[in-house]
């Protein structure tokens, strides 16, 4: 068993820095993308067999020391019972989208176990065939309400935003029924036998500092400090994070995701050497040369230094196109550079 | 003449903050809307007359203290040699992007007071009516790149990155192509009336700060180290920078764009009282109700205190449906604090 990435979680030594990528079962490679031919990306998710083969997929092919369940962050909107389909170069649709307080009030209680139980079996099923560490995931509730309130991806997030200003009530009711699904629907992952959880608030840099205080950070503070109570670590992901950083590890979190607009160590620096961080290379320095891109893994694996607790990532998820040279360069890199540096 | 707006961008003390909006001539205006159901964006840009009729739309309607004249950044692009249209819903298309040494090699020099003369006409045709004085604009050599090379907007900059880090000297032979095209731009945009100069580097925020450093801190350098010889004021600006502001500053620019990620004090004091600073208010906070505006407001006001040299801006351009209550209630509740705060 390879547990450097559980080790790196509770910031205790490692023999080298341990590497995963998100996204990292996706499109990039041949066989995900064979699998996605036959059957739609619901379906793959719904299929505990068809979850499980694509998330060893990374696993088998390259030396990543962390596996991440295949599944999507809008699974549980569908039991809540949203209309949710994937549209083919469109992304996510949501047929009926949560405007009003009456479509929050009409939103359904999940039993995860029940609606959700194809990702614990999967979870399951992986387990089985792993011998590196097994991260379950949800999204968290502003990223999650972004999509329902807009009906799929957004880029300025104005009925999101509207909900939030004009209706503050109706939005908390929302965020505390996702509080609520996500923090039943993590636990019975844990229950499955994830050893890790990482929570996606990706679309949070959306918001100013003020209205993560007032509109987010009350609800993460609520989720993450249930989850500190399953006993597995918690990853805290972000992006276009710079001036949330401090406030998202005051909601909680064993490790904190630091994407690729700060340097790591002035990150790690303002947040405090109490936590862990998991980034933060530019998911396009793997489109350019293998020169570049060993720059800037030795520069992230340099700024971390001995300190025990660094994660390597991506940023943000690993995109289709990536050439899979560059995915097993990185990881070669990181291994034989943060070995280097931390037996010295 | 209102002088407000000029005092601010040289520190100067002033009675109340002055305001002015990114994209004030816009489609939340239905005076705008019949002007463009008429004429495509690229004849109102082209037609001094239409030109200066949207620029003059948000003046006589509000109590605005500067005015911005109405183009487009991509304007440039077009006698450089680019194919440019602005596609309905889907935004602006180039039929031919640059993507290799040759297509760099391929760009036309420009002569502005020739190519883009419409742009200086209608500047001329604006200043003879205005009471408050005239901005001109320009992208900034990053922002028009990506535009360039990805051929329209972009989410993840793929292409952009991969000139950047594949082939270095080409990107720099592109951005010093842009680069001198923009000064002269600007050169001439100043002898024919504008009074102030905004760079907009909008999508900026999509690099790491190492990689602004390498490609593209040195253009911006050399670009608005030749603004400062025109003698006017020069406002810098982008989105997503809390990272980037402070090589914003060294590169150059009398006020610096503030989003609304970050705190206008904070990062005020980040980058020192001798650079003034435009923003920062969220613009889709005039979507909600004119209460939660109006705490908005005041804290941005609050914040900037009596020190001078604040431009109370949008964090980024104003969206086609805003409401105009909004407007006019920002633009007094701005008046009315700031003159408040600095009278007392």
């Amino acid at each position: 068993m390879n547990d450097r990435f559980l080790k790196a979680c509770r910031r205790e030594p490692v023999d080298a820095t341990p590497v995963w990528f998100m996204r990292q079962a996706g499109r990039y490679m041949k066989a995900f993308r064979d699998i996605r031919a036959k059957h739609s990306l619901l379906t793959v998710c719904k299929t505990p067999e068809l979850a499980c083969e694509v998330t060893l997929q990374p696993i088998n092919r390259f030396d990543f020391d962390a596996s991440i369940i295949f599944a999507d962050i809008l699974l549980p909107l569908e039991p809540m019972g949203l209309n949710l389909e994937f549209v083919k170069g469109e992304g996510p649709c949501i047929y009926n989208p949560v405007r009003s307080e009456k479509d929050v009030d009409a939103l359904k209680p999940v039993v995860p176990q029940e609606s959700l139980g194809y990702v614990m079996e999967a979870i399951k099923l992986v387990r089985a065939e792993l011998n590196v560490p097994l991260i379950g995931f949800a999204g968290a509730p502003f990223t999650l309400a972004s999509y329902m309130i807009e009906g799929g991806s957004s880029r300025n997030y104005i009925d999101t935003k509207k909900m939030m200003y004009g209706a503050p009530a109706v939005w908390d009711r929302l965020m505390g029924k996702l509080t609520r699904v996500l923090a039943d629907y993590l636990s019975a992952q844990v229950d499955a036998g994830a050893q890790v959880l990482q929570i996606f608030d990706s679309w949070i840099g959306a918001l100013s500092p003020g209205d993560y205080r007032t509109y987010v950070f009350p609800h993460m503070k609520r989720l993450l400090s249930e989850l500190h109570t399953f006993g597995v670590p918690v990853i805290h992901f972000g992006t276009g994070t710079a001036t949330l950083l401090q406030m998202q590890k005051e909601a909680g979190g064993d490790v904190i995701g630091l994407d690729w607009r700060v340097h790591l160590d002035e990150a790690w620096a303002s947040l405090g050497y109490d936590v862990a961080v998991q980034g933060n290379l530019d998911p396009i320095t793997l489109f350019g040369p293998v020169s570049e891109l060993e720059k800037r893994v030795d520069d992230i694996v340099t700024r971390a230094g001995k300190r025990p607790g660094h994660i390597f990532n991506l940023g943000h998820g690993i995109l289709p196109e990536t050439p899979l040279e560059s995915v097993e360069a990185v990881i070669r890199m990181v291994h034989k550079k943060s070995a280097k540096i931390l037996s010295a």
